[in-house]
């Protein structure tokens, strides 16, 4: 990343902050904005959306006018599904004023990144992943604090500057996440393991019990808390995991390949009646999930 | 059902009830039906359980003298992993008083209602599977009102009195469970549907992740709720699960393998770029996810 630039950002809470989409990430990182920058300005889509959106207090100001928005922010933050953030960077990027920084919190960052570095050279731009997320999405489920704690991805590009860094590390220590800088390649073949592999399964998983109750309706009713927290992702916004998984698909092919190899091992063995292998392998997996449950509580 | 047997057990408060193991399940049980029942009775396997035990005030007596105890109940429930409730149907039954009533809550029935024909002529049994669990384990996770809300699956034998189905439903309507009545065969395959297959996939995602890590440890960190949920079932008491794995092991088979089946067909729309084909399956999948939580949680 470059060291300078002619046109710095201004400090965090100088900064007039436009964040593009008041769903659930949106609303929420306006909560923990508001009152701590210059201003926050939330843009959404529908004429109807924004008197309900300012009542709730998340933005200074709520308008449909992206144009207008974008082009007075000195931080804008996309706040959209994927593919809409891709046209964005396209539509809204040019717009934006000198040493202005445009910040994404999409779910994949490799096709975001590529986009980004074709912005032009007045405008400072860095890739964005919080990890949290909630059952519920959309201005209803939104809350304050919603990122505390959480590790919150940066992918800066080889253009990016380190003002424009330390406005995002800014941001990250206000809303009290935890930065962690990945490449966007790397990050994408991460959360396939950890976040969209699990989404597939929990699919999986639902269309398999969907199969077994046009045999017996009953296996609804017998389907308790383990199949309710195995199952939960599958129940996540269509349209927002398809983008994910039609701008991860290299990366979630592969690790769908490694989660159905693992699959087959443990189908071969309960097959073959090895329980000995079987308990070695399940207690070192059990151990595992739960240190990483221990470590991950302690943060 | 038979109809009538020439000694019928007590009804439920006039019953001297023994619950064999005081985990989980076992101290729920005895926490809700302590004070609704003549005695309630705990039997531990160590000594040094006893004191630990009794000072919950889940039994009004906790003893290891399980022979003892078992030839003085009117109910024996019992409470531990389902291969430890194979070899006590055998070694307890015979030490039952005649009438006395023999209920498991073991977590595959097909093999337990099996054990429970070969007992002598004057024992009664019923097999029973409550469907509620906890992350946590053990005495400490126990609580009352743990059944309240929960299917609680009975398979009668055919040898099993209308008298033994009526203290069995007695039994499930004090703690506020709901009855199912399933032939064991067909419990054994729903279950292994909604129980063990997500189970053996929790497992395959955390080995997954496994196998991530060793290229980089940072996918660890990036895990969040997603994987969490997915995840959890992973981290099940692994005797208690292999127990169940190997007394259904043929349905667990079939349930891995429809599973694969559908985690195929999703594999091959993404990697054909079938967008269309993943949004409508996928979003029959979300929504058949989000009626069956409405539902379920309406009960």
């Amino acid at each position: 990343m470059k060291s300078t630039s002619s046109i710095a950002p201004p400090s965090l809470s100088r900064a007039h902050v436009v964040i593009v989409g008041m769903g659930l990430m949106g609303a929420s990182l306006g909560y923990d904005l508001r009152g701590h920058c210059r201003r926050v300005t939330g843009v959404v889509r529908r004429e109807e959306a924004v008197a309900p959106t300012l009542a709730r207090g998340c933005a200074d100001e709520v308008t449909t006018d992206v144009a207008a928005a974008v082009a007075q922010a000195d931080l804008v933050v996309l706040a959209t599904p994927v593919r809409t953030i891709l046209r964005q960077i396209d539509t809204l990027g040019p717009l934006m004023k000198p040493g202005a920084v445009l910040l994404d919190m999409g779910s994949t960052k490799t096709e975001i990144c590529h986009q980004m570095q074709k912005l032009p050279a007045h405008v400072q731009a860095i890739g964005g992943h919080p990890m949290c997320g909630k059952e519920q999405a959309g201005l209803d489920a939104a809350e304050p604090g919603l990122y505390r704690g959480c590790i919150f991805v940066l992918c800066p590009l080889p253009r990016t500057t380190a003002e424009t860094v330390a406005l995002a590390q800014a941001l990250i220590a206000h809303i009290q996440a935890r930065p962690l800088f990945l490449d966007p390649e790397q990050h994408d073949r991460l959360v396939a393991a950890i976040s969209h592999l699990p989404y597939l399964v929990a699919s999986g998983l639902v269309a398999h019990v969907m199969d077994v109750a046009r045999e017996d309706e009953r296996v609804w009713q017998v389907a308790a808390s383990g199949f309710r927290d195995a199952s939960r992702v599958a129940a996540s916004d269509t349209t927002m995991m398809l983008d994910i998984l039609m701008t991860n698909r290299a990366a979630v092919l592969a690790a769908l390949d490694g989660f159905l190899d693992q699959m087959q091992r443990l189908r071969r063995a309960l097959e073959a009646n090895e329980e000995s292998f079987l308990q070695t392998r399940l207690a070192e997996i059990a151990k595992k999930r739960r240190d990483w449950q221990k470590n991950a509580s302690t943060h």
